[in-house]
This record gives C-alpha cells, structure tokens and sequence, in this order.
C-alpha cells in the first residue's frame, strides 16, 4: 500500500508529519511505503533527523509550492498546482498512491479532492466526517463543515456515509445513526432536522433518533448526522474545550506539584488520540487532519487511511449508491 | 423588591430553590422579599428546615399544580392555571412582584412569560441569553433555544438585547458582540450568518465580527449571537462536556487520593456558578433556571434577576427599541 502524506500542513511540518510517519511504521511495516509529498530539502533533513528507515519505506515527491491562508480554495488546483496538496491528490488520481494524507487547509484538501478525485456516482455532496471522544467509543460526526445550508436529503445520504465508515473503520455492526437535535421528541427542531428526521425513519439505517447536544458526550450513537454549520461550530468548540481543559490542569498539576494520574482525562479528552477527518464521498481516500497535529495524531489518521484501504471502504459505498444489497445493515430496530 | 421563586422546578424541589433564597438573604436582606410558589405544605416544611428567616423575608403563594413533561408549553397557561410556572408569572403581571425565576420546564416558563408578560412592542422574537463560562469574562449567548430558523433581522436583534443585558447586569460599558460562525472572514458562514453579518456590520452595535467555535471559549467576545438551533446544540454540549470532566476529575481524585487544588478548573467549568438565563425581550423579568441547579445556582439567578430589576433593564429594552439614543453604545468601532 502507498500512502501520499502532505509535508507541509502542520504548524511543525515537515518534521511532525515525518514523525507520524515513523511511528506508523514502528507497527506495520511490511505492506506501507509513503510518498512524502513537499519541499524536498527540510524533508529529507526531517529523514534522517528521525532515525533509521527500512529500504523502501519512504520516497520524495518535491512539491514546493505553498497553498496561502488566502488563496481561495477552489481555485488551488489552478493556482498551486505545485503544492503538496495538490501533487498529493493528483498521485491518487493517477493510481500512483492508494490514499492521501494531509493536515493542510481544510477547504484546499476539500476542493481539491472533489475537483481531481470527483464525487463518487450520487454522491450530493461529500461530507467531512470527524471522531468525537466520548465517554463510551467515539462518535462519528458528520458534516463537520464541507456543507452548509443543507437539504433533508443531504443530512440522509451522510448517514449513510456515515454508517459504511462506521462499519468499515470503526468496527460496527449495525452502526446507531443519530440527527443532531434540540429535542429528543421526533415533533422538535428546525425545518431542517423535521424533514430529515423523517427520511431516516423511514431508511434501512439503524437510525436511533434525536440526539441532544448532552447526549453527545455520552456516545449514544455512532454515527451524528448535522449541518456542516452547527458541526463545524460543535467540532472546534468540543476542540477548543478539551485544549482549554487540559491546560488548566497541566497548570494546576505544576503549581500543586501533585501527582494525580490524569491520563484517563487527558485521554478522554485528547482530540489528537482521534486525528484525521475522512473526506466522505469521493472517489478515493482523504484524510484531512488538524494543523496543529503532532506526530501521534498524523500516526493515528495514517492508521485511518490504511484500514480504509484496506477495507475497501470507497468500493462499499459505491456498491451501496448502486443499490446493492448490504448486509451490514439490519434495517430498522 | 418582590421576587417570585417557582419552588417545585429543580429536581431537589423545593428544597433546593429555598436552600437558594435562603443563599441570597444572607447577602442582601434589607429590600427582598420572596414569593414562594409552590405546593405550600413542603415549601412550608423546607422552610423550617432551611433555617431561621427574617420576618417578612419570605411569603408561600399556593400552587400546587404539576406542569408535567408531555403538556405542550403553548399550552400551560390555559391546563395549568394553577401551576407554580402560570401562577408566579400571572404575579408578576399583576404587579405583585417584579421578576420570577424559574427552573422548571423551559418551554413552559418561555411560552407562559410570551403569553402573559408578551413581548415588548418592536420585539420581533424574544429569545434566551445564557452566560457561557469562558477563560475571561463569561459570554451572553443567544438565542440558546427560544427560536429556531431565524431570520437575519433577528439575529440583529437578539445582538441588541443582548448587548443591553451585558451593560445593565454584566457591567460591560461597549459590548462585543460577535456573531456565531465557521470562519473569521465575512465571506464565510451559510446564508442566515452572511446577511446577519452585514446588519450587524451597519448597525451601531459594537460588533467585532465572526467568532468561530474555538475562539468562545477565550472569551474574544460579551454577547454572542447565533439561531436558536445552534445556541441550543452548544449550551447542552457545553453543559454536558464540562460536567462529564468534573466527574472524571472527581473519579480520578478520588482514586488517586490526591489533593490537587481543582478549585479554578471547576469553577471556570462549573456551570451552577453562572446560573439563570433570561427570557430577554418579553415585558417583564423570567429567569430560567436548569433543572439540576443546586442552590448555589438558584442563588445566582436570584442575583440576575434582582439586578435585572435594580438596573431596569426592562426599561432600558424598552427605550432603545423605541430609538431613544443610548450613550452606552459608542457605535461601531
């Protein structure tokens, strides 16, 4: 398996990506090669800064070129067709890499991915799909913010994107699809959530119904259904929290000098254990991860990357816009 | 000044609502009195037990009535005459008392306080402020619930009540007001946040702009405005976020045997400190109240609501719907 990963998208690039890089191949080493896609020199530095790597396991695409805060997304294919991102999707298109990695601006990743690898047959809109840490297992939330202004049909064809991620990366059966909502009764919520509440009641998904904000946490469903707008202001909301969270305790803990084991907290609430938001719907394998990422969560959206490779994941939901028939899904509890 | 004080709301009723007043008297005696409304014989038991109160500090108004979960809100004043909600509000319409809190059924205390009070002349949708704890200065978000598919021209407005509830009760001369979005630039957000970005921009509020999901928690901002759907999503969230943390510190305490001081991480996160959410708009003062609040909540509502009425508020609402010209606001920055 090759793996384009995006040298160039981390407040601490190339270095943390290379870091991440390592520390995926600490644990699989044998099938992976990773096409490191950026500036050639700091990479290379960044190689032999990080230790001794297995004949094979990396190869150097120079792809120099920034991709500004400014720029608009859209136009980055036309405007940067030198930058990591853009070389790193087009490697995928080529049939060159099986899956891309980046931790670059979301909106070019996006773009880029939509204008080079293109929306798979039905797919309405892709959709970025994020893990919330939640006290039971993770939740798959999506649109994290590829979509605003949605219809009804949006929110379904999500779940539904959802639920095969669900099922492919997370491991689940039958995944619980919940809609983001302001009441737990199917008569609450804005026009949006009604309707759409309806069409997934009366989908083949295992939809478990309205999800309050204070359910999230809880991990009552595996797959949360919402507006790209309220996801994208919840995702860096719940990012921000746990960021804030974890640095009043690291403060704390420094000025009692105690010796409390908060590993279990930090973990809960450690959003880089989950790094790396697929980008569902296209036709092939995005990952999107934080720019502020270090070299763990890189590792952890590689990982992500790979299983959904390996599982075929975009081959599953082609075959389930077709129509065929899914055994994975139950129907209706 | 009079205060009505729904005693069968929180989930420790009536103890924990009388266990509040009782909170506030020790603080401020001289000029209260509360009107508890209530089922008199347990309200009256409560009091004994809570301990010695100054004559005069406390009446019992009877009001035995349930409001019960399934009665749709619309509809309490009408099957719940005798409800603590419809009595306690009917109170402060009459003129007996000048403001009443509440932590019962939100959608019962917001549709009865509309009904009743009704909103003040020009008021297109009253809304629900709800002070979001933050690393400064907590934040006034609304609309937390009270309305959902907002127009722009509302979200403007609830930018106007707010900024009036930040200078008469957060003590705030020129209020940021930010408005509630995906990114920073003002060509980011979906359609309602891109029209309500350019009232806001004209108006003379002192607006600062787009704040994004990660930047509340910071504090960049006094009054925060978003659609009801959202502001509804994220105050659950945050409620629940911020409780599952205290217990995991509490877990983690607790086996670690540890005397790490966690005062300042839980009162920044604990909500109870910044208890009482204003109905802000309608004719009259309605504090809201969650229905976990402890007394030490229901003590801060307390507080909410006597400035509300020390300050005017209402009046203050009122002359600046009616155009008179407010010195506090220095117009845009």
């Amino acid at each position: 398996m090759r793996i384009a990963l995006d040298c160039m998208g981390t407040d601490g690039a190339p270095a943390s990506e290379i870091a991440g890089a390592f520390l995926t191949l600490q644990e699989q080493a044998d099938d992976l090669t990773f096409v490191l896609v950026g500036d050639r020199v700091p990479i290379e530095e960044a190689l032999r800064a990080a230790g001794s790597w297995r004949q094979g396991a990396v190869e150097v695409v120079h792809a120099p070129e920034r991709v500004l805060p400014e720029d608009p997304p859209a136009q980055t294919v036309r405007r940067r067709p030198n930058s990591s991102i853009v070389t790193g999707i087009r490697l995928q298109k080529e049939g060159e890499v099986d899956a891309f990695v980046s931790a670059g601006s979301t909106g070019a990743v996006m773009a880029t991915s939509l204008i080079l690898l293109r929306p798979l047959p039905g797919v309405a809109r892709p959709a970025i799909g994020t893990l919330l840490p939640t006290a039971a297992a993770p939740t798959l939330m999506l649109d994290a913010g590829a979509n605003v202004d949605c219809k009804p049909h949006h929110l379904l064809q999500f779940a539904s994107l959802g639920a095969i991620y669900a099922q492919d990366l997370m491991g689940v059966d039958a995944p619980r699809v919940g809609l983001l909502n302001i009441g737990e009764e199917p008569t609450k919520g804005d026009e949006l959530s009604l309707e759409a509440f309806a069409l997934l009641k009366q989908s083949n998904l295992h939809f478990v119904g309205n999800v309050e904000g204070r359910d999230i946490i809880r991990g009552v469903c595996d797959v949360l259904v919402c507006d790209g707008f309220v996801g994208n202001v919840l995702l860096k909301f719940y990012e921000s929290v746990a960021a804030f969270t974890i640095k009043l305790l690291t403060r704390e803990t420094e000025r009692e000098g105690a010796r409390m084991d908060l590993e279990e907290v930090l973990r809960v609430l450690d959003y880089a254990e989950y790094g790396g938001a697929p980008l569902l719907g296209v036709n092939g394998v995005s990952i999107i991860c934080h720019g502020h990422s270090i070299p763990r969560a890189i590792h952890n959206a590689i990982r992500v990357a790979a299983q959904a490779v390996r599982t075929d994941m975009v081959g599953h939901i082609a075959r389930d816009l077709r129509g065929e028939v899914d055994p994975g899904f139950p129907g209706p509890p």
